[in-house]
């Protein structure tokens, strides 16, 4: 492709906001194929021109599909455009001086096979390339940055604690779980398939699984699995789950509030959770924490992370659709728990 | 009195175990006035023999009036028996080698004109006679050690901060609003009357306070005298308050959980909490602690607090029932906030 070339940019549209009380659809969404971009940074912009990659699915994206004027740190999708989330991608054109043409990048981009980013400030040069790419849309990327700093900073874990996740084989659980391993201490995690359960179990180390759709009663689920009681929970998904952990914690026990995707559709009138008074009584710290705190220390998290990668001390599992036009598909997936590990759209392989 | 005399010894008694689902009554109690007493203590005791003079009304006690065999911090009373609580006692007779003859000390104690202590090393000899005996129920007590480090260890408040108190005219409440104004924050506090708001910003010099009877909507309240958000809130209550404050918390603000009085009643499904998303977007810490953790540190509320006291820095209200009989009658209207400040049950002067 020449520089100025004028070439055809399939985009992912999100039709219009949707209600509160209803997972997403993939008719909520358009592909759309006749646009068309010229392969060049605008004169009198100081933006940068990628080739995208790889997208990220993930769960808040859902809820700026909806019209919120809420919580500061979220701004909603506009009807009519290209939605935006994280991704990897390839510089084609820069008049940004902190890229040139031929970089690789992480950070947010549109849904579409080429973008214009207008703030390249928030994008991260990519250096260690010999990790897969799409890498950087999880155990490198946002999902990364989620787990290792909520599970070592928000957690505050000791070796020997006993230490649950839910969504475990989500793109922060697996995550989380490995972590917690590495440290030494004991892992359970919950996730909605029995294929699931086995790879918590046989891929990941985790000390014991359970499918959380054959639990009638999560409370006996969690006795069972730590009939000593649970030291740090990292919730992904509130509602339920975190209430039947409530009645398990231990004195002096730590709840990081990671996701509550199972809220994500309720907001209006979101599942009570009726046993906060264990918190009194076991003395336990819940916080919630925002990873965006955590990216001023991102290298902090390649040092420690790039060895256990290169050295296979981590595995990392990605359920990866292929093309744009899977895109819907994979990101409404998400909440039916229907992908295994971390869902990626690949758009491009370079 | 002489050492080995038989005197009365009226006790109030718990009748039986209540429910799960209501308050407590003065039904639920018995004064028993026909038991005596010999002045000493038994041989091959190493207890202690003290006479009550102050007996501190706490809303935990409600709890322990019901057949739980839950939380291992507490256990139940036993039906029949002599109901116990915090309270300021004169020592008679002791065999225990920290304590003799004309101590005062404070700790737990029966509730009944005398009792013998037989584990004295959980009680606190009191030094500073200057300050009301009563106060060791309340600013130099349970209350004082819940205030004092829950506040200052838990919240961890920096000058300017907005701060929020529930039950703020309570034992716990008033020394709250009262330690925050001295480290320079903005304190609104919550109560049952207009007679105890007039006493939050006029006695107790917090910035404004409101009727929460008087709101039909708690979330409007709060935004009303907090436009800029909570950085710190002190939850004696929980339940539809925790609720409402939650929509109200500014980024990286902090809960420290307290009590849940309005919960105790409704223990077996308690009104759920829906707002937790809150702690999520806002990466708030909410946390339970446990008093007792804290007398450790005791030492360091009396340096802190006791020069306060004398310099009249801070006041310390209290609501004083005068006689055992009434102690049934105070101790239950905690719990329609019928008490105006500590509620303390006098049953001696010295």
């Amino acid at each position: 492709m020449e520089k100025g070339e004028e070439v055809r940019n399939k985009q992912v549209i999100l039709r219009d906001h949707i209600e509160f009380t209803r997972h997403p659809k993939q008719s909520d969404f358009v592909v759309r194929t006749e646009n068309t971009i010229h392969l060049e940074v605008p004169k009198g912009s100081n933006g940068v021109l990628v080739k995208n990659l790889y997208l990220s699915c993930d769960p808040y994206m859902y809820i700026l599909m909806k019209d919120i004027k809420g919580p500061d740190i979220f701004s909603s999708y506009s009807p009519g455009s290209v939605i935006t989330g994280y991704g990897v991608a390839k510089v084609l054109d820069s008049r940004h001086s902190n890229f040139k043409k031929g970089d690789l990048v992480c950070g947010i981009t549109g849904w579409e096979e080429y973008s214009i980013v207008t703030k390249p400030e928030d994008l991260f040069k990519i250096d260690h390339t010999d990790i897969p790419l799409s890498y950087y849309t999880g155990i490198l990327g946002m999902p990364g940055v989620t787990a290792y700093f909520g599970f070592h900073e928000v957690c505050a874990p000791k070796k020997g604690e006993y230490v649950f996740v839910s969504a475990a084989v989500g793109a922060v659980g697996q995550l989380v779980g490995q972590f917690a391993k590495l440290m030494g201490c004991y892992v359970v995690g919950s996730a909605g398939s029995q294929e699931k359960v086995e790879l918590l179990k046989n891929n990941f180390g985790f000390d014991a699984a359970f499918n959380y759709k054959e639990e009638h009663d999560l409370d006996a689920a969690l006795k069972r699995c730590f009939p000593e009681g649970i030291d740090i929970y990292f919730d992904n998904v509130g509602g339920k789950m975190l209430d039947a952990v409530l009645l398990n914690m231990r004195n002096h026990g730590r709840i990081a509030l990671c996701g509550m995707i199972t809220q994500y559709n309720v907001l209006e009138r979101p599942e009570g959770v009726t046993n906060l008074m264990n918190l009194l009584y076991k003395r336990v710290r819940m916080e919630g924490f925002a990873t965006f705190d955590y990216y001023p220390f991102y290298s902090k998290l390649l040092e420690s992370v790039l060895p256990y990668i290169r050295e296979g001390k981590i595995v990392y599992v990605e359920d990866v659709a292929e093309g744009l036009e899977s895109g819907p598909s994979a990101f409404v997936g998400l909440f039916s728990s229907r992908n295994v590990g971390k869902q990626v759209v690949a758009i491009a392989h370079d």
